[in-house]
């Protein structure tokens, strides 16, 4: 079974609760409280699977915020408080300062406040100590009624997504060996990779342009599949119009489609919007400083279809990063 | 370093957010929203520290929540969402099943739906995959301006404490073998241990009884300090009046008093009152279904003081749980 069948199959329990809210399986839960709506994400990183140990302990912080924060950016909530559950191998001061550090500074300048968590220490394994765990869980803000989820995308809408995509499947493949990079775009794709920004004031304003948004972290083509079944509809995807960096553009054509389609940990809000609010999507990314690409189309006939320049299918061999695939 | 001594170094950032809040090392953060005000919690727990990993799965889910209710209980909110992080070391979905059933029930015992969160698995360690690990997010509700924090306590309030404590410290002292129990002894105690019962419906009614509160995790003695530092007071503890099982009450005197004044694990709620309180506090206990027993007396000179039967001063071997205690 995959990630996305656990999560149906054992924890889509109809909520019944005094709290009117929406969004399991989504990227947030929205919550309807008496004069607000508040979005809630949480989501875990462990050593060795979404960070290496001796990674940036700054670095570390900050990618534990801003995967969270950008699930609320896809919400297109305004970020409030987070909270932290950290499971330590071992009490190292100086680690915990630059950690600290590198989540504060983020939070600060989301004004999102860390206002409470828990440590604890990871058991003994046969080996040494359980590895470092983290979970974060953000609260976000939005106005009565509004919101974004996955389920909103209707046929005829355009298909954007922000920034570039694939250099964090990029730095990855370096470090494995499967890509050769030189050592200045190392530090470019590193960087993507270790310190990805969170595109909150972009998905605040397209709160009232969007019909449906998720961040890209399972990998492009795996979260427009999300969008596609959440909303009952298909989509055409030009992979011509897949925004990649020089980097990237430079690596041989099979890496750049698995890494900018399937690679995942991109962190880039993936949305659709009515053909008539292009001008507006596109003033809305210029004001919040980041550039958006149109994609393609959603259709009404179920399904992903991928074309290239000369308009053939273009079949993937993976579609993204499932935690349980087999 | 301890626990504590980390949460305060390098987690309580002054808060700058939109959102006023109070509670940074509190049991919970209590959020003011118009209208409302929200008490946050989140606890992890880790296979091997805070269960064993061939506990039963419905067990894990229940304890995994019930902390966490215990933190809403302790500051009187009533249980409304919870947010579920899990790390898993393989996708077995008879364990999953068994797992959700746990926690879905108690969710459902006490109004508070799982709305979200995120499932992972546990890197691959040298031997084996890393260890289960939960980490659960609750959210809670409290009419503007009410809730129970740690830091009212007042000189001349009486020291109460729910239920009976030290049963969880003896079922893990058995299965140490530093203890030995008959077989319905053993699971009395472990029941204690695996299905602790959270004190929702006693923290909302002493909402506008108690002056502080605290829920018993780390240890009595332990968490009493919190509450006594926090509120810049003292207090005086008459061990014969610290609640016991009969199941306890049969061990050895020092395996009692460390049990119930170091052990930890207990999740009955420890609170402060008025004097005049005396009457209310007893009925609002039996109208929640629990015992409540008056423990001692809050004073304005700092400092534990636990006496004996002959009132003379008992020292602690420990005073409770600090997971980074050197």
């Amino acid at each position: 079974v995959g990630e996305f069948d656990l999560i149906a199959r054992y924890f889509t329990h109809p909520p019944r609760g005094a709290w009117p809210s929406q969004g399991v399986g989504d990227d947030c839960a929205l919550i309807d409280l008496p004069g607000v709506r508040i979005a809630v994400s949480c989501d875990m990183l462990i050593a060795g699977r979404h960070f290496l140990p001796d990674d940036a302990p700054e670095a570390i912080g900050h990618k534990a915020l801003a995967v969270n924060l950008s699930d609320l950016a896809a919400a297109g909530a305004a970020p409030r408080a987070c909270f932290l559950a950290l499971g330590l191998p071992e009490a190292d001061e100086a680690w915990l300062a630059r950690f600290a550090a590198g989540l504060h500074a983020l939070a600060d300048a989301h004004g999102c406040p860390l206002l409470g968590g828990d440590t604890t220490r990871t058991p003994p394994q046969l080996h040494g100590a359980g590895p470092l765990t983290l979970s974060v869980t953000v609260l976000g803000e939005l106005p009565p009624g509004q919101g974004l989820t996955r389920a909103g995308a209707r046929p005829g809408d355009d298909l954007w997504v922000s920034g570039e995509l694939g250099d964090a499947a990029l730095a990855l493949a370096a470090r494995s060996g499967a890509a050769v990079l030189g050592p200045e775009a190392l530090v470019a794709v590193r960087a993507r990779l270790d310190r990805p920004q969170p595109r909150v004031a972009l998905g605040r304003s397209l709160r009232t342009l969007a019909t449906s948004a998720i961040d890209v972290s399972d990998g492009l083509a795996a979260d427009l599949g999300h969008v596609l079944t959440r909303s009952g509809v298909g989509a055409t995807l030009l992979w011509p119009a897949v925004p990649r960096s020089s980097v990237l553009r430079a690596q041989p054509e099979a890496l750049q489609r698995d890494c900018a389609l399937a690679g995942g940990d991109d962190y880039e809000l993936l949305f659709t919007a009515p053909a008539r609010q292009r001008d507006a999507v596109v003033a809305a990314a210029r004001a919040a400083g980041v550039a958006v690409s149109r994609l393609g189309t959603i259709r009404a006939e179920p399904g992903l279809e991928i074309l290239d320049a000369a308009g053939a299918r273009i079949e993937l061999a993976r579609r993204g990063y499932d935690h349980f695939a087999s």
